[in-house]
């Protein structure tokens, strides 16, 4: 499979998501970009969306209905949540070759009920849903090699789970006790013109944002709780910072049984001590969003904390690359065999 | 008293809090610059070290040994911790009318240990310290009022302890469980020339520093414990974000007695619903640092967790104005009986 | 007249020169806010559009024919053009009293074919045009000072007027060959939603943009002829650059007779010596936004250019000040016979 | 030769443009980092120094003297000027099998005297210089493809000179009229520690720098001369901006002939027209630092100005890629006689 080329659909290709799996294929050796739609601009170049994907040699930007499925191995979508589900399971039944990397939210939820919760609307494509695979590469590979509809995580999910998957497993932190400080680049809020994305108005500040409704919050609790068999709720704060791209979660924890950060970190070692994307960082180093601008890696460590019984966890990584388009081309390469960091091993873009 | 002018003398004025106290005088109805210190830059015009203070009319730098004390009224002190003590001790024991005005960290910690531990030298001047009053001007007016060296506190320490005395006061927070998620502007680390506050450093991204290692951690623990009579410690844990002014504590709390963020809302507004600079927003509002940006405004609000029991406090300020410039500018204010709010009641500026 | 209270009027709150004129007006001696005028926004408080304006005793926002004129001093007008000519003109005509103090471009330009050429609409207040004083304070005082109306000008023709009248009333430069690279921060293209200005959009970047079409070409070009006696077609390309506020412009002229720098500074000080908002810096310091960033001042340099008989010209100002709301309110100041610096007079917030 | 690995060293890895070589050359097929000196840090790990390269099995950093040259086949230096000439000087004589591409700026001035006057010391290498090579890649392959020793222009000079010499070479325009008005982040002023970089002095704010005096201005004019055949002299004003990499020239000039700006875009579609690193954009499409952060691509576009008989032109790269590292690894391709454009493909990080 090393040197087939597959043929790449992105959906939602005017999106910043969609737009950084169409920059990482460029340079991915097995990828040929042979459909991008975007409704709102079809007919449009690229370069009329995004101008540093101008000379390229990309196709124009279609409509979801007149792209050319058929001819596609892959697609790739960046739509928003609500919009995806109908259009995948179009897709899928007309075209069911066609495997599916979703980046958006809806097919992340496995309770429909919970997904009417939060997202206040019911789920139309449920049965699309019992075939979806999480995305969480490292954790879920096996599934995602054989998936057809596989459902990226969202990018705290990523950074969250990342760090917690392990210690939930093995029972090494109090389910009941998780508190997460997130704090993200403007990016994760997307390409829609709102009023506190603008420059003036995100710049030079930073702010809490969605406390205690962020969406986010129940995907990473299905996963804790799945992987720890306890029914988990957690503390999750998302705050907005004055960067494009990056996020950075703090995590406050109270391991059992007297373990410490070495025991935490210990943990991680054995979960990814060969993963190419997650890093356990020398005792003492603070991960920081500048190490991973650009890339698709994620960089944990633990610190005990001053108060005894306590550990604070640090993850970090790229919103739009590990926490979005870098993650789904990673399952992209697990799915179709290819060495899982083909096109995707480049360092931070620093400074 | 009101129509007094006060000669006023800047210690260490080529730094940010130094600069700050000039900037803000500049149109104080009662301060008049009588001397600025900067011993590196003595002779030089203050143009040349902050070009934004050119066409002031302000003295030329000198160094402190030069500065005429004799006709200065009241001294702001920006220097580094343990340069302050000697110089401070030096200049009020050869002029004892000199009212002073401490922004460096060496008069807050009443315990010489704990200054020791935590500033790594043992302490020499705690004659004077016996008669410090830590200068938190909403929780110290009186004591303020009458002082002759005030030691106003850290710019971390003023954020959380405007948000939690009124409740270490009350009994209404467990004291055994607060966790203090600090974010900062880069305007905190100061002045010095340090790899980590270059732009290309320090921009489009974020890292934390000092994990449990923060000097500001043990005086917010003295007057916690103070406040509530329980030795306290707590989880702190800072953070460094790509702007210059402004810091943001997102500190998660379990109120006592099944409280909730209603009741720390209204304990706030029983400390607080005189006085000028804190205000606590209308409920749901984030605070963000955007809205105190070059003011001496705190912004206070509270959210009830999805956790039951648990509550998030968010607390923001500018840090070298509340947290350093402004807060000496208003206890100087207090010390001089002039109305509280002059000379220090700008709005921020936005954008 | 230096204790009046002026009752001001604020049309158009909600974008960001209106509310600097509320910032500033909150500490200026002479000013109460009565009425803020936001039409999609009436009925909300001013801390709904604008959090930093929270706590501050402001009245609601109202449409513009709800607000109460009658009572009513001085209007300052921070509308888009278009809109503003015709509100104008309908309040000025029902309410005579009013002084008009407008922010917008509708009044600036005195030739109505000018106006619709750059505007692509006719002018449908040109009655209003002719009693318009154009309010550049240092150039225009005597005519501000009796005027109804007052047309406040652009922020790059105020940085470009600024450096270039006393040049070309004194015959010093060539008219025909003058480039003027202006670069802004991006609080210039306002608070409306377009993508361009999006942080993710507008932040670690710059480029040009409005290449030979920018509306403020004619405005400078209008006065310059005025002043020079000479019709005068400028070069002005302008630059969107990652910073909130601030403008910074680099002029490149050629002096007349063998004229150099020294002689353009010269010049400037001749004009400006007794100027407290105008400042030529030091030979060879050159001008930041840094250093005016929130204040009304303007600060010049000229430098000798490698190329003889050419020079550099460099003109800074804050945008949303000195290019708006603080130079209205000085022209406010002006008209009411109120000292010129009145609650203007602060220096730049730095760092 | 394409299959080969080429064994890299590189001198002065502790700086933007040495770790900008490293990132480049982690995903480049045919390098492998052989050594990395930083005398200053020698015996640490590089992500001590640069924490993003932290996990890449990166060759500890050494001293120039220790480093293995033998085993090395393509030097890149990183090291500033003055420093350079002997290092250079001294590995080449010692190990004449090694090729040499030189990002300082001591082997781009051919005359001994400039180099004196701009750098106040003679040079020391002048026997090396003999066999300097100018590495603009564009227009100097075929002496780049036999050099041993390259020395790559410095970032202005590259866009300036993309630009311009293909019309100075068709005789396009008046080579006594040309004015570069330059734009750059802050990487551009290196690592080292200085108060102007730092973020709360750089952020927020620009400002123009080294007015007549950028040591970038006898490299462009040395060029420019060389290939217009007529003595030429530039004015030349840089400004610094708040963001990391990316600068952009906005050169004014005028056509000979009654040429027009339709004329210059097609006299560089004739000398780009294949190239893969060099565009010219769409008319009317003005280029941005956006479009290009962390490629290795320039874009040009020119525009007529309305002052008759003038045109406006605007050329964008990144620094750090194009103005310095991936010109150096485009170099060594030509060099090694690999594919051009292999290993620096990428088209830019945005947002």
């Amino acid at each position: 499979m090393v040197d087939a080329i597959l043929r790449v659909g992105v959906l939602g290709a005017s999106g910043y998501t969609g737009a950084d799996i169409v920059r990482l294929a460029l340079t991915h050796p097995n990828m040929e970009i042979a459909a991008l739609t975007a409704n709102t601009h079809a007919g449009k170049p690229m370069a009329a969306v995004f101008p540093h994907l101008g000379f390229s040699g990309l196709p124009d930007l279609t409509t979801v209905e007149e792209a050319d499925w058929e001819n596609v191995d892959v697609v790739f979508c960046g739509l928003p949540h609500g919009t995806t589900q109908e259009i995948t399971k179009d897709v899928l039944e007309r075209f069911p070759h066609v495997r599916f990397v979703d980046m958006s939210a809806d097919f992340r939820l496995r309770n429909p009920e919970t997904y009417e919760t939060w997202y206040g609307r019911p789920h139309t494509a449920m049965d699309m849903q019992g075939e979806a695979v999480y995305g969480l590469t490292e954790h879920n590979r096996d599934a995602i090699s054989d998936a057809r509809l596989v459902a990226c995580p969202g990018c705290y999910p990523t950074a969250a789970l990342l760090a917690l998957l392990p210690l939930a497993k093995a029972g090494l932190i109090d389910m009941a006790d998780i508190t997460i400080d997130a704090k993200s680049g403007v990016s994760g809020a997307g390409r829609s013109l709102k009023e506190m994305t603008l420059f003036c108005e995100a710049g030079e500040g930073m702010s809490p944002y969605g406390v205690t409704k962020h969406r986010h919050m129940p995907e990473i609790e299905q996963e804790l709780s799945s992987a720890s068999g306890t029914d988990t709720t957690i503390s999750f704060t998302p705050h907005l910072v004055p960067m494009s791209r990056g996020e950075l979660l703090t995590i406050y924890v109270r391991p059992t049984g007297g373990k410490k950060a070495g025991d935490i970190r210990a943990a991680w070692n054995d979960s990814y001590a060969d993963e190419p994307f997650v890093h356990v960082l020398d005792k003492g180093v603070g991960p920081a969003t500048q190490m991973v601008r650009g890339s698709n890696h994620c960089l944990l460590n633990a610190f005990d904390d001053r108060i005894p019984g306590r550990v604070i966890i640090i993850s970090t990584l790229d919103n739009l690359v590990k926490g979005s388009a870098g993650q789904a081309i990673q399952n992209m390469n697990v799915m179709f065999g290819l060495e899982e960091t083909t096109g995707i091993g480049h360092v931070a873009l620093f400074p």
